[in-house]
């Protein structure tokens, strides 16, 4: 069915104001439908707030992905960087650019992926926006999440002597995308479902995350969005130290070591510098290290300690020995092929 | 300048932070620059949010307007969502799509038109997003406000007998955009600075909007950006009521009725579903009517009673006293003009 068959704009709203947004109650105020939504200001606690925009051939492509994941995709980027505060995803707000190729049905499809991960992680739908895109698919969506006031976890706190922590595993999403670029997607989920479900359906950290803060054990925290390589400099700049991470300490799953056979990369290359994972990177005292990772593991996410912060630099540990300095132009990864 | 001589999405955040971005303090615990921005949560109030989305060849074209203007429309359109929850404007969030032929010197001015329109209404910009757009500038926005808890004006409080009252004049927004559309930027400038501003520069209605709320006397608010013939069902509907409005009394400028004559066009047809004018539309008991008013003149704006609140339908009636319903398929103002 066309977008147009179900009265525009106002049509569309009417109909994701049914099954998928949030009705009046828990938090919310005024729901979807007015000027704007209104959310309870909850009594000690702070709002955290964070907004991303995923654009068709940019950060998706309909070939490689299917509706329900670009929806679902869309709320795990944002409430991965909500639980990067440490902070309880709450409302979800959803502005789309929709174009004429898009049907009611995927329209639907791409709710669905969205609002499952929402609750997935106990966030419900505020409100949004739909609007005419002559081009190419636009999702953007804002985020909102409360922490125990004065409790956030930001990147600015490591210091010197921390551990560097990360969650999961690294390097799945960038394998996935590679098997996808590669050998379309029939091959490509023939070849490991693992890791295209990693790249189309990334899972945030939330409970690792709050578990991680309940501890008031974590110094620093940041989502990998962009790669260890890519976001690692930006947590010691924000914290002004610098750091060293080992190889051999990244951790790899199965699935990407048989993929990267297949596809003739690194492994270790694509933990190092292969984006959208979504794991969490954590600094924490030495002495704290135990328990910090003990709480996750509670809620089912296993750590590794993958290195730890210096006074200044950003080296990187090859499993021969030799280091290289991450800030310097070409990274050359390849080389840490055993 | 090109976009990738900066340094691509981190210099270009990087320059945001810089005159752009609201600091630490003021009820900002974390500024632009962490995976989120943290907010204090102020006592006694809930927070509002409204988001909207610019796409260009939709909302704007870049030949009928400029990126300072583009960017002042952005925050106008959000924070006008605002002032109709008779809130206090707090921390915006901008995500932009950025195509090929943006450059720093239009971002920079896009920021700028933004960043005015933010102080202006006493917002700041607390965070956002940059990312590639293939195909046109993308704008989306995502407002914040607070509102002392339970006084929020919704759509929902109208009641049989109220009056309708709009803020300013009607149609101006327009008659600005057809003035460009047949004229073009630089003869349409000449017949109506006014009403082409009106169009690029739009005033959201925030200290009305403030003065009317702190009356307790606004039964029910929203902001005119369908246009009153479109937007009045909406209040309408959500309210469970009908409404009368008198085209007679609809508030025209006199420059719209000057362009109206070079435009071959009724202006009341244009008060009435001319688009994008961000006036308020209130719904008053008659005997509060007069001090919403003086509320409002206080802080420069004035106002119309154009109608008044009925049990049912919606009719609309011309100078020579016949009714037409507004719900009807085919509107055809054009046969009010006198």
């Amino acid at each position: 069915m066309r977008l147009s068959e179900i009265g525009g704009e106002f049509g569309f709203i009417e109909r994701m104001r049914g099954p998928h947004a949030a009705a009046k109650g828990g938090g919310l105020a005024v729901p979807v439908g007015d000027d704007a939504a209104v959310l309870d200001a909850p009594a000690g606690r702070q709002v955290v707030v964070t907004t991303d925009m995923l654009v068709e051939d940019v950060h998706f492509r309909r070939e490689w992905s299917d509706p329900y994941s670009i929806g679902w995709k869309a709320a795990a980027v944002n409430l991965s960087d909500i639980a990067a505060m440490g902070a309880e995803p709450t409302f979800a707000f959803l502005s789309l650019g929709l174009t004429e190729q898009d049907t009611v049905e995927s329209l639907d499809r791409l709710y669905d992926g969205f609002s499952d991960c929402l609750h997935r992680y106990g966030a419900r739908l505020a409100g949004g926006d739909t609007n005419a895109s002559p081009h190419g698919l636009i999702v953007s969506v804002t985020q909102l999440g409360t922490v125990e006031a004065g409790r956030a976890l930001t990147r600015s706190g490591a210091r010197v002597g921390d551990a560097l922590l990360v969650t999961g595993t690294l390097g799945d999403a960038a394998g996935g995308l590679l098997l996808l670029t590669q050998h379309g997607p029939a091959r490509a989920e023939k070849i490991s479902r693992d890791l295209i479900g990693a790249h189309r359906r990334p899972h945030p950290r939330v409970p690792a995350a709050r578990a991680a803060a309940a501890t008031g054990n974590v110094r620093a925290a940041m989502d990998l969005s962009d790669g260890l390589a890519g976001d690692l400099p930006k947590l010691c700049a924000a914290s002004g130290v610098g750091a060293r991470i080992e190889v051999s300490k990244l951790p790899v799953s199965d699935a990407l070591r048989q993929a990267a056979k297949d596809l003739g990369k690194d492994p270790a290359a694509l933990a190092l510098s292969g984006g959208e994972d979504y794991e969490l990177l954590l600094s924490v005292a030495p002495a704290d290290v135990e328990a910090v990772r003990t709480a996750m593991d509670a809620v089912g996410v296993p750590s590794a300690v993958i290195g730890e912060v210096t006074r200044a630099g950003l080296h990187v540990v090859a499993p021969d020995g030799s280091e290289t300095d991450l800030s310097a132009e070409d990274h050359g990864w390849d080389h840490f092929a055993p």
